[in-house]
């Protein structure tokens, strides 16, 4: 009887298998070959958990709900002429409604940037400037410089063109550049741009120092690989010293260097209204104009309006300061609070701005094994893994200060750090 | 001398034949190849002489700037609690806020659509759902069943993919299908999908006949060949009788075809709202959603949030029987002053609905000579290659009547036939 049981057991299994090989083989020739490529990402699977009522989530990087500028925003609405209004719900230029434009050009000058030397385009966030960008530079199989850590959503957008990622791991002060130079002498096709992240890095927190950006320029010149550099925490920093040394490669205007830098409205106005822009030279704007009016024609002419009034009456300077004050305070709460109770063997850089604690693990302490216990005491993280273009090193998690008020920051982390120790 | 000099011009003439040569050697390898296959759609150029103050433009397929509905989306606007203000200004679920989601499939369910059977995504307009389709499904040089003549955005999101695209003339009643069949059986892979549009289509202006959906029906079953239906022009019949017939493929819900139906906002809410959305299968969706997060991580909040109300709070069916009296008259308009003023030789089907007539140039009389005519004496039309998939045939034009009113049409309509009569 046994034996009939497991003589249909394996028949079944054989039967399993066979299907999922015959599933699989449906689904390879149905779909494309790089959505075959796309997983969905640990972050967005815990999105549901981070949901649950009395769940402390430092898991993602959205902005504190409770320190968007609604009263202005409100104020702008209701200061809106009917042909305003008219412009906010009728569709508007691929790259962008011209006053925004205008009034983000003006506000990225005054930061230094090329604005004159370059075209700037409006996009559906800086998620969508970068999937843009890969998809008007790669074809499947090509190369691509990012760092390890990176930024996720680019990560998926650059698979989702099937690129090959070349890695080059991160330091305190940016980049390896020997380990760069190494890559690029390495690769056996020349990599179709480097993408980075300058000032406080998603998910490290680092700054990249002057001399790092120095070297990359030097070993980047004329070497036709532009740079996509992807700014957009960098008015959230908390030490005002810090701000000479975060300039972009874009505003340092190198020669012989294509950088088109990429930005956004999500950390300094708010994300739902999902605008970030692009500035980049002549000949690649082009390509972009072109590839956006196939992906969703232009942005949202509301959002856009939105934000023109927002930089033209004055108020993004101020709320900046406002918002930069808050997450300092909870950036220090999160630091201090670490310091408190974290065991030794958890190693961080204390982060100089932006949204993020980047935790080095005690050794052999897996992230998924942490994130894990945390859950059941609840309280979500990110692994490292996540961020990892690899998609294996899995030493380090990743802690959000940016949606978490200070006392739930005290309460919070003292749980990570329990979950660490009994883990250890 | 005449010798030299000539020498010295066929010396340049090499010099730039090598230098665009070397131009486009560098350009190759640099852009993707995918973006070497998109240009400038002749609409979108044209948009820069349509905003000439003078000009009057039959061109865009954008709502009248006059119908929006500013009171009661102020009226939404204003009566957000601070709670829904935030969720406007922060990110959401890539697949749509939870209440839009609802709503929405609670107002398509009332159409008919099997809203339980199949997952519903909010994309950043209808445009990106049928690009994210084609990213789903497409790798270079894939197959796919498109009608001649057919919507320019798809079109363009379908080469971007470096799809291989198939074309299905359009009769007065939709597809032929005798050369649906041919063009299957001749085809030297399986096309990936079929995308067609059943009612009030763009640019031809008709609607599928009953008899020609069901037709398809037939020929696609068990194929494992999806149907992407782009139904955004629906609502604004002119002929209530109109209605029953104009069932959709995806309401029908045939056995052993998977069809993707998509639909928008911007025809009947506003769209610089950006908001469009997907009804699909469990397995197409699950791939959309993972193509969706690498591509804009959700759609407009802020939008959403007015989508919501807008429908939630009951305004949508009165908003849209209000609009569709409008385009009723403007399209009545402007049957009688085609008829009025046109050539017999340029013949044309009455429009029962949407934004669109779709007339036939006498023979001999190329829409490009047409347009440059109407541009001349001050109005602004689409030349029938722009929606020719092979970008070749140029023997209609379209010229819509959503975004001019009676007068207007009444005005400008007399200038095409005068610049026709002129070339013929």
């Amino acid at each position: 009887m046994g034996e009939i049981i497991s003589v249909n057991k394996k028949k079944y299994y054989n039967y399993i298998a066979e299907k999922t090989k015959i599933y699989k083989l449906i689904n390879m020739t149905r779909f494309s070959s790089s959505v075959a490529e796309l997983r969905s990402s640990e972050i967005r699977d815990l999105m549901s958990l981070a949901t649950a009522p009395d769940m402390i989530s430092f898991a993602g990087g959205m902005p504190g709900n409770e320190l968007f500028p609604l009263n202005k925003i409100d104020e702008i609405l209701n200061s809106l002429s009917d042909k305003e209004k008219q412009v906010a719900l009728q569709y508007g230029p691929t790259t962008g409604l011209p006053t925004l434009l205008e009034s983000l050009a003006d506000w990225l000058e005054k930061k230094g940037l090329p604005v004159k030397s370059n075209k700037l385009i409006i996009t559906t966030g800086s998620l969508q400037a970068i999937n843009i960008l890969a998809k008007a530079f790669l074809d499947p199989g090509d190369s691509v410089l990012v760092e390890t850590p990176s930024f996720i959503g680019a990560l998926s957008a650059f698979r989702s063109y099937q690129a090959n990622l070349i890695t080059v791991p991160l330091n305190g002060d940016g980049m390896d550049i020997n380990l760069l130079k190494q890559r690029l002498k390495a690769a056996s096709s020349k990599p179709k741009f480097l993408y980075y992240s300058p000032n406080f890095h998603n998910p490290a927190g680092i700054i990249y120092s002057e001399k790092v950006k120095k070297q990359m320029i030097e070993v980047l010149k004329n070497q036709e690989i532009p740079v996509i550099e992807d700014d957009v925490y960098s008015d959230l920093y908390f030490y005002e010293k810090d701000v000479p040394k975060m300039q972009l490669i874009k505003t340092m205007d190198p020669e012989g260097i294509d950088v088109c830098y990429t930005g956004s409205f999500s950390k300094i106005l708010g994300p739902g209204l999902r605008l970030g822009w692009m500035l980049v030279p002549e000949s690649i704007y082009q390509k972009c104009e072109l590839i956006k009016q196939s992906i969703d024609a232009c942005s949202p002419s509301i959002s856009q309006v939105v934000a023109d009034k927002f930089i033209r009456e004055g108020h993004i300077d101020n709320y900046i300061a406002e918002v930069r004050e808050e997450y300092k305070k909870r950036g220090f709460a999160m630091i201090e609070t670490l310091e408190d109770c974290m065991p030794d063997s958890v190693t961080f850089e204390k982060p100089r701005g932006g949204f993020y604690t980047w935790l080095q693990l005690p050794e052999g302490c897996d992230a998924t094994a942490v994130l894990k216990k945390c859950i059941e005491k609840g309280v979500v993280v990110v692994t490292g893994k996540t961020f990892d273009p690899d998609g294996i090193k899995n030493d380090h998690i990743r802690v959000s200060f940016c949606n978490t008020d200070v006392e739930t920051i005290k309460r919070g982390v003292p749980v990570i750090a329990d979950a660490i120790k009994e883990l250890i």
